[in-house]
């Protein structure tokens, strides 16, 4: 983990905190089991760079094992989510390098998102303002989205010469909100109105701008408050069935449940469920 | 076939009667070629038990062999769809059991989907009020949905400390509303309103709730009156190709349609067509 | 190549033009790298032939070496898209065959789509009027689709008796407007109005009918314009990774996405930007 700031607190049984983690290219602040992760270069919109790409994918990949992060939420600073990959801290150095060094490039954003599908914990996505480029694809690598009826989504890869495959965008983006609709925004790069995003799918929900981040850190305390583990497992099958037979889907999944009805967690809701009480969930 | 009533009528060529069928854990009738499937302990919201979960996949299974249906409409006693299993009927008892016990259990639920989706009839879920848990996973077994303005559709698992990856979920709610918004129902257990389920695609039509059950008998109805071999064969095919490339996809269409047009319907409909009739289908 | 009239011009590195094309079966022209395909039958509809579907294969097949044709739009004339499969011309005739022969068939039909899929241009399906069995499979093979209010497309295979598999439907329809309502189209063959389809994603746009073909031809210009190379590799990844795993996926597009910032266009791009011009795009 180059880019991880020191050494994450180890805990017993392949577990660690990252409660205390201090960001370098981001602010990254936990409260209750919801870590914020906020963008935070908001006089350019939020742009990646080479750095915090690398850090991402290092601190997605960490929060596989943080025992104190039962929850994500992902924002940009001012009114803006992200911009993408920065025109002069990336394009322009990535017009100069030789196709090793390309793929090492393509292959570090893929990372981010395939870590971000990887962790256990539930991704919500706020975004307001300009989503762009590899910013949308960090949107679409989130499990739930929060929008604004101004946000503005653009997959504009096709903008700098590029194709629409980029992050898994062809793969996630049919998924989500159909194959048709898919290809328009991945082949013209367009924007997508935040009203547009709603009534597609890609939107869970539309905020006022100056609630967002509050909505969204609440769906995402709800979802910290547990069954923690089973969300986890929920993820990991999203991820898991993506591309198998719906028969073998079936069968993945009755594993998967018989190992959550193995859960104390299930044993509690059941018997507060019994002694009419509201169920107190410990992720275990 | 343990939990089906007596031995079904055998007809020549491994296919059987299932018009005389009386069922234990809910009711069955056929007429006209569509049969009608009513859970029915309406003073609880017509839950599931481990047997009317085992007669289910039985009975569904037998309908691979049944002549005498053509299609099957799903529906719930008294104004509710179904509560899911049993909170004092299953979830108790399950958590009691040892793995290979709960695995058991896993897998005869899934079994029942498995069964939905393996017999040639379409299966039309009639949906008013709660439809919950497994409930709202026999929903999504079926291929049609007509809802009602106030029915509620939750998968609830995670309300009793488990994963939303129960009997399918993972992989068919995706396909039929969406990546995301299928990840927000999983994680949460909400509740879909009935004009949400019409937006998006999980309900086909929402009907007025005393014409719900006649509008689904009207369209399975239809459906029966043929081509129903075909109507077997695009079943067959929408879950077959769920996992194959395009072209792959293509050739098996290619293989299935030519089998089609051997068949004595497709003469029909062809002579129908130049005298000017209606086409009268026979389903061989 | 047996259908296309004559041999394309061949330019070095296999690519050739299309540009002085005559076809036989429809009309077909290009101007400013967009060929515009019109099925040209208006007084039966547009409806399609042995011959047609052979020609469109081939043309489609050759398609993929054409270095004229950037961007294809496909059209009927007189008010309507196409009627599908002619019955007297075709169905008449597939009554007195065979099975190899029906197969040989379906897997020309089938080819259609194939060939549509396989070439790098983007085609844009403009749609009025009735767009029917066949037809639908060639709006639905399209990547985008621009309709009109009064469309009425319907998968009607099951009024003559057949399958809604056919061409690809099953695997399909599915992903462009979800699985319950692609089944409901499948099953019952009814037309889907023009609003419903711009609903359910099936339509990217609907247009007036006096514009609809300057607007899909404008569209087809703008992806026309460049950067085509990136184009057909956003056509090729959304074909490739129809089947593949998420993660599987994100590496296919982190070598896909490496190709293509290898290419001039992309340098193109980087400069206009920093120049602050518009870039030209030249598809190298």
């Amino acid at each position: 983990m180059r880019y991880l700031h020191g050494e994450p607190h180890q805990l017993p049984g392949n577990r660690t905190s990252l409660a205390g983690y201090s960001a370098r290219h981001f602010v990254f602040g936990v409260a209750d089991g919801v870590a914020t992760l906020t963008l935070n270069r908001p006089e350019r919109k939020n742009p990646l760079t080479f750095d915090s790409y690398a850090e991402l994918r290092d601190l997605f990949r960490e929060l596989a094992f943080a025992d104190d992060v039962k929850a994500v939420v992902l924002t940009g600073a001012g009114e803006n989510f992200c911009s993408g990959g920065d025109v002069h801290d990336i394009i322009g150095p990535l017009t100069r390098l030789d196709m090793p060094g390309l793929l090492a490039f393509t292959r570090m954003t893929g990372d981010v998102v395939k870590a971000m599908r990887a962790c256990p914990q539930p991704v919500v996505a706020a975004i307001d303002g300009v989503c762009a480029g590899a910013g949308s694809m960090l949107a679409l690598g989130s499990d739930i989205r929060f929008g604004t009826a101004r946000s503005k989504t653009a997959f504009l890869f096709t903008r700098v010469g590029l194709a629409g495959c980029d992050m898994g965008a062809c793969a996630l983006l049919p998924r989500v909100i159909g194959q048709g609709r898919a290809a328009e925004l991945l082949y013209t790069g367009r924007s997508m109105a935040g009203e547009e995003g709603e009534r597609w799918g890609f939107f869970n929900r539309l905020c006022a701008p100056e609630e967002l981040l509050a909505e969204a850190q609440s769906f995402a305390a709800a979802l910290a408050s547990g069954p923690t583990f089973a969300h986890g497992m929920t993820k990991k099958m999203l991820q898991q069935e993506w591309n198998m037979g719906v028969d073998e889907a079936i069968e993945a999944e009755a594993q998967a449940q018989a190992i959550c009805m193995a859960t104390n967690d299930f044993h509690r809701a059941y018997h507060a469920f019994v002694a009419k009480e509201k169920p107190h969930f410990e992720g275990d």
